[in-house]
């Protein structure tokens, strides 16, 4: 079986919700798309609910929406929304797929709302040959974890894991998959006649979760849902129908990949050495920072007469996601960088450390989020 | 949303699972369908394990298998069968959906053998643009109050209610939805770029429960599947890739449909007037009997001299399926039809008496089952 949409050019860029490749223009996804940037004017009325910008509005990490503006407006005259993301469990959970989820805290604590999180193994299943439902479920149980430890609160928090939760949400997938013809499905994924039928339907199950808060609460409020923009094409059919259905649209805030630590594309599961994952262990890290892309020169000697390039460097966007929150100190990197001031070397060592000690903390956390994890299972509330 | 497959013309035979119209021409379908005549050594075969072969095997009206030799071979050397069958719950059960059902109950008995029956609300809902899944699910519940009032033992007998039971299903939807392509269901079923994706990935529900059996208890046993031959394209699809996935294919057998009391056709419940429902009052069905199509002639006069053709009239196809058992006195009234002696006011108020008897007492069953009826329950095993 094929990914749908897959391209043979490697440089060409592809985002679908199974592939992401090639240098990745988000300006053009925005018009591609059809997605809103979002103004400044928007950071500024989200800015009003918090005591700072989260570093991820601040730098454009989240760089496009639908419906945030709407949001945002029924939440001002006191209907409040509730956050939607997840995540597929086809392996460990690296320091990308954190990103978002890290953002997804910071708006759950400041909106005071609740969080639904899918762990989609049954798509995983799905759409990989070699994929079994033991392993999926087993990686469920393992990123749900990771979760846990970023800090999110049981009472607030309520994951879903597909296969085991298939009947809460089946009455809302049957509801959803009878509005969404072939022809739109194709259309909207790629589907190809050799798709299986499952894959076919699953767009229906992604969609459940926008509107699961009614069927458990009888509340009617929006789903805000941040993710990485390669999802899209799911809740752009899932839009489409959810008036017809008396729910409100679900709307989006979507942010960049972290980049791997090869040379352009995001980080990676399947190529695991180009990803931090939360479990790597110290010197493994130590060894993957050491070998990653940068924009140095050839030589010392080289870079510190002509200085380097932090815009093609992968460390540098390490610090710029998630591990230099000072944005003078951050500036000041740069400047060192491109003055040839400080090398490589250098730069490489003090991440491995802040990312040695985010991990060191994360795993302690993990390890704790084992003893509680079914207190976030949707079924247990 | 076009029902796939639907043809324009009336008086061409269309046989798919959501429409049977048409003058059905079972040899046709047999070869068509690509299934395998009922022979008599066949026969000999089942007849062996019970006393005398069942009414519905000896006037063929179960006429066509697939497996049924494989099936008998391992129960010979000591590998049981489970019975599978069902009722997509559209609205309430005519006297036409009773046939195999009681059949079903004799292959229980003869065989000593458990029973899934499968209540497909959900496809129900997918089908048709009207339906509503409070409805579908209500006509389930009424739809397995026919069931057991036929006489169903609750231990043997598993009845799956798919929107309430899907958590049961949807690991083995998963297995077989993976393993089949949009085109092969295309072919299959026909669906067209218009048909919603809740019923392309249907197919894999109704599999579902051909393999349930090892699902719950840990036995690897074929199941056997006496139904009407228009599903016989869901099967087709399953035994195609029941191998691959540890299982066996399952089995069928398939009958023929009731007619319905106008001209030409299967009952339907769409076409009320035509059809003895099980809940029918006493009134209502004579008055339907009345006026059933039958073979007589313009006047009784002229029917007395030339006499009436039994091949196409309604009322003598209920005794033959159902309401005549002896074959001795079914001979009688054909030849008395066929030679002007009886006229069809006497043969209707006969049928309309011993309709009413059965109903009477499946009324009474029926009333019963609701006290009895969750012991049925798969949930409740």
């Amino acid at each position: 079986m094929s990914v749908p949409n897959a391209e043979e050019n490697n440089n060409e860029m592809v985002v679908t919700p199974w592939e992401v490749k090639g240098e990745v223009d988000y300006q053009r996804l925005i018009k591609e798309f059809g997605t809103q940037p979002l103004t400044s004017q928007l950071l500024q009325r989200v800015e009003k609910h918090t005591d700072r910008l989260h570093l991820q509005l601040e730098r454009e990490i989240f760089f496009s929406h639908r419906d945030l503006d709407t949001v945002l407006d029924l939440y001002d005259k006191g209907t409040k929304f509730v956050l939607y993301t997840g995540r597929g469990p086809s392996g460990p959970v690296h320091i990308g797929h954190l990103v978002p989820w890290i953002f997804t805290l910071h708006m759950q604590k400041t909106f005071k709302t609740r969080l639904y999180f899918q762990l989609t193994d049954d798509e995983k299943y799905l759409i990989s040959d070699n994929a079994d439902l033991k392993t999926t479920a087993k990686w469920s149980y393992e990123n749900a974890l990771d979760l846990i430890a970023l800090g999110f609160k049981p009472e607030d928090t309520f994951i879903i894991y597909d296969t085991k939760d298939i009947d809460l949400l089946y009455s809302i997938t049957l509801e959803v998959a009878k509005r969404i013809t072939y022809s739109t499905a194709r259309s909207s994924f790629g589907f190809q006649d050799s798709t299986n039928i499952g894959w076919v339907y699953w767009p229906a199950i992604q969609a459940a979760p926008c509107f699961i808060h009614k069927k458990l609460t009888g509340e009617n409020v929006p789903a805000l849902i941040p993710a990485a923009i390669d999802q899209d094409p799911y809740w752009r059919v899932t839009r489409d129908i959810a008036q017809k259905l008396g729910y409100y649209k679900p709307a989006q805030i979507h942010c960049r990949f972290l980049p791997g630590l090869g040379a352009g594309g995001k980080m990676s599961a399947s190529m695991p050495e180009t990803s931090i994952f939360t479990t790597d262990q110290p010197d493994a890290v130590k060894k993957k920072i050491w070998t990653a892309f940068t924009g140095g020169k050839g030589t010392a000697a080289e870079q510190r007469k002509t200085g380097a390039d932090p815009t093609v460097c992968s460390i540098f966007q390490y610090y710029f996601f998630l591990f230099e929150q000072d944005n003078k100190k951050l500036s000041e990197r740069e400047r060192k960088c491109r003055g040839g001031e400080m090398l490589c070397g250098e730069c490489k060592k003090d991440l491995a450390e802040k990312l040695n000690e985010f991990l060191m903390k994360h795993q302690e956390c993990r390890e704790k989020a084992k003893d509680k994890i079914e207190q976030y299972h949707i079924k247990r509330k």
